[in-house]
């Protein structure tokens, strides 16, 4: 569980980050031994050692190593759990001590995990337990939930992996928190990212690789790294993130998992660390990830009951809408391939034509679904503007940070800093406006032709490590508020042939391509193919609604017609 | 109608903004010249010459000058003016040509306007004459609108009182504008304000002086000043301004009128000009100003009716809710005559603490009502946020634009300029996050305490023009993004008796007090003391409904307890 590529420095004399790496390296060690005194393995345990080299699928040889016990119990879906805790079937602190130790062990395998909460979990549980009678009251009644790092808890350190938040201990839950308490859901572990949570990809310096379950040698994403891994390899049944560029959306899809980006003012951002806190620019969102599309939903109700706006005034008022299609005549869905910018790898450009095939004649509420090629207009003009908006003080932040406390710099970090510029006020103000009017643009193109879009979550399929050159299959939704449902759509990399690609409309386009054009297929055995269903802003009902259509058809899950 | 005041440098080659000033005059007088070839005046109509010396209080000077035929129509409050323009008893065209001759008349004496639209409201007065069989489907059918400059209307120019946008014509309506067009309003003027739109008072160096109707000798406030005058004059039912740090408000308080700051995203700001556009530390919300309370209801409920989302993305998704005060056991109303930072004039203590006295007892929806004194928390650091917020280029673009067009500076300008000073990205960002800690600690406060707050809108009345130093008054509420709904007490100035203050915390407030400590009320004769009624972010439908109850008990109008 430790960093598999080490950047420390070759200086005996330890660095300041040094000093962060060992502290946090060992805070996790601690939290560890400790979640194995509080909660001890049963006895089915098999006995067991991190292996040399891990297989490429590590999905087997975790539910190889977790007790049968436990599984029994963590294998369980979400929302079959909740009932199950709420009949009094199974109990919260035996639930969360399984979940526990299976976190644990994942970790072990895909370092997925900066720190267990042993103590808190047990606390919190004990609480559910003592008042199953009035479990009615609680929506997510004893749901262990895991949490990226960067999501403050009272009394704990947050870093959001920089290593100069070293001595920080924030002082109170972050709201998203007060709101699991307030629902009974369990925090138990805390979840790895990638260098200043800023990369689709998953290398901290503090804290290591997060492997991708599917395919070892991949990426598991980011930011959300360690949720998307922890999900996927089959431990939480739900997770929180931040998205600021796709950081719930891309380790959902790399992973093949689900994914809300909900529309900006839905969920509270107080308490929850960032990077570039304080940067208006562009907006930042918490979103939930899970292996259940039915606790997006459930989750999402929850939230929406709870008049966060009431006691954190960074809330919109907002209920989640039971939706009436009484107005509509048809569902007009778009579907893309190619932004114009950087065309899909072509699993995914399959995975998507196979899906649209797939839906093709279905009906939608009784509706028929109209299915129309979509060509977003002027992606390059919002790559333009979300360059400058994440790092308008041409990374003088990070930098300042970084030679203070002589912290390593991750390739992905490094391509941040040399692509960054400094701008006046004078210059990002103007940006402002033309965002606006890039937006309001944007949105009549978009509504004027369809109520949701089908769209890829990156030109990628989950990335080889130190690949990933473009977000803005995902950024384009930041940029215009649009929430955005990440969906499996059940295909695979090596469920298609390919031919080779050799014809880019850009250097960017070839350099995005290189990973592909170069490994063929192969190296991204495994890797899923998941979409983005894309609805306007405020249209996070619909988006939701529309993915559990498509998951019904070609997941063949859950819902019915 | 000219500058009173003339500030044009004494060198006798034209610059650039004695160019653009001429060029605003002339549009102004030809624009007045057209709409009397298009609307003839009545027989009926006095001859007159606008006299050397004003009046105090003009408003009876103004009603023996306007056409009597013409009085009939613009006395009718706004909403029996709809009723009587559905019901055909009026028609468009006629009555949007009274409003047009008593609007200018009005602009002769106090100086209010900075354009007239007779080709554009004759044009949609004839399609709203012809549509009148369908006139159900228009909420504000006919009612005559008065737009504040900087609301962008379709092939006109936008100068937002700066001279350096001289040749810029807008090529597409504000979205408030054409919602105002679908709801059935007719835009037929266009209102003036200070320079750069940011102070409190009303001193333009392109378009002069804008006086207030109750005493000539005070300003009409600002920014919306032209609105505040034109409608406490008699003539406007309704206008829209906006309010970055009082300007909707202040206005409406100086004139003794009614207005709304919404809750940000519920009014659209998409091609509104303002000169720090892009800078979005504190946001500017439109509002409406009107002199029937009840027009404020019908026209947030009827845009909330509009869904204007799906045209706009920068509009939320609200509609007007209907209150239901099932969940409530009494209305926790608290009052404030002191902020702690600067406390309010004499005839604002006294005039807040006879309203309370004449709300004691009265229920509200049937409701106790609990009044109790409010003080609130920090003004000090509110203020320090928002004079970092409004220009933290330490004005640059100001002074550069001042600088190249060799604008002349007016008082409260140079007052802003004095102030500012040049931000980091860093700094401005740590403040954000400052701003947000403050807006959770002031929320929480609040809520734990009160539904609503009756409190002073400015701690002057009308201010002697080049008085003004605090706008903390409403700028808190900008701040915070609470609505606040701006009603008169019914008392003015002159109603009470006044021994002499010489206590002051800090030199700050002995400054703002000086005109009254140095005049004494005498100069503030007439003066209408108002008081905002707020209520938590989203809570506007509240805010509305306690001002309603306010209006009833005070100013005995139009509604039912």
């Amino acid at each position: 569980m430790t960093d598999k590529t080490p950047l420390g420095t070759a200086d005996h004399s330890e660095t300041e980050f040094e000093h962060a790496k060992k502290i946090y390296e060992e805070r996790l060690e601690s939290s560890i031994l400790r979640a194995y005194d509080l909660f001890p393995a049963p006895k089915d345990t098999p006995e067991w050692q991190v292996p040399d080299q891990l297989p490429l699928d590590v999905i087997p040889l975790f539910q190889s190593l977790v007790a049968p016990s436990d599984m029994e119990i963590v294998s369980l879906d979400g929302i079959d759990l909740i009932t199950k805790l709420k009949d009094g079937s199974l109990n919260c602190v035996h639930v969360i001590g399984c979940f526990i130790r299976a976190a644990i062990t994942a970790h072990k395998l895909v370092n997925c995990l900066t720190e267990v909460l042993p103590d808190l979990a047990l606390k919190t549980a004990k609480q559910l337990d003592a008042e199953r009678d009035s479990h009615e009251k609680y929506a997510l009644y004893g749901l262990p939930i895991s949490l990226k790092e960067l999501i403050s808890l009272s009394g704990l350190s947050c870093h959001a992996q920089n290593s100069y938040h070293i001595d920080r201990v924030v002082s109170r839950d972050s709201t998203l928190v007060s709101c699991l308490y307030s629902s009974g859901a369990i925090p138990y572990v805390r979840t790895n990212g990638p260098q200043i949570l800023m990369s689709g990809e998953s290398h901290s310096p503090l804290h290591g690789f997060t492997l991708n379950p599917h395919n070892t040698v991949l990426s598991s994403g980011g930011s959300s790294s360690g949720e998307g891994a922890l999900i996927s390899i089959g431990v939480s049944k739900l997770g929180l993130g931040t998205d600021i560029g796709g950081s719930v959306r891309e380790p959902a899809s790399f992973c093949g998992i689900y994914s809300l980006r909900p529309t900006f003012g839905r969920l509270s951002e107080t308490g929850v660390d960032m990077m570039m806190a304080g940067n208006e620019s562009i907006r930042s969102v918490c979103g939930p990830m899970t292996s259940d599309l039915r606790l997006i939903e459930a989750y999402m109700k929850d939230m929406g009951s709870k008049e966060v706006w009431r006691i954190d005034p960074s809330v919109d008022r907002w209920v989640w809408r039971t939706l009436d299609y009484g107005h509509m005549k048809k569902l007009r869905v778009g579907y893309c391939i190619d932004d114009g910018f950087v065309k899909a790898f072509p699993p995914i450009q399959k995975g998507i034509l196979k899906l649209v095939e797939q839906l093709k004649g279905s009906a939608f509420e009784g509706m028929e679904v109209e299915l129309t090629l979509y060509h977003p207009p002027s992606i390059a003009t919002a790559n333009k503007l979300l360059d400058a908006f994440y790092f308008p003080d041409g990374c003088e932040r990070i930098k300042n940070h970084f030679y203070r406390f002589k912290e390593p710099i991750t390739p992905q970090t490094q391509d941040i800093l040399d692509g960054a510029r400094e701008y006046t006020f004078e210059e990002l103000w103007k940006m402002h406006q033309q965002r606006d009017e890039f937006r309001m643009d944007f949105h009549q193109d978009f509504t004027s032709k369809f109520d949701v879009v089908i769209y890829p979550v990156n030109n990628s399929v989950a990335p080889v490590f130190h690949t990933s050159k473009n977000l803005m299959y995902c950024g384009i939704w930041n940029l215009m508020d649009y929430p955005a449902v990440v969906v499996p759509t059940g295909a695979k990399v090596c469920d298609f042939s390919y031919e080779k690609t050799t014809e880019f409309r850009s250097e960017l386009e070839k350099l995005c391509w290189k990973p592909w054009t170069e490994n063929g297929a192969d190296i991204y055995k495994n890797a899923p193919v998941c979409v983005q269903i894309v609805a306007p802003r405020w249209e996070d009902e619909l988006a939701v609604n529309v993915a559990k259509w498509v998951d019904h058809k070609v997941n063949k899950k859950h819902w019915s017609e």
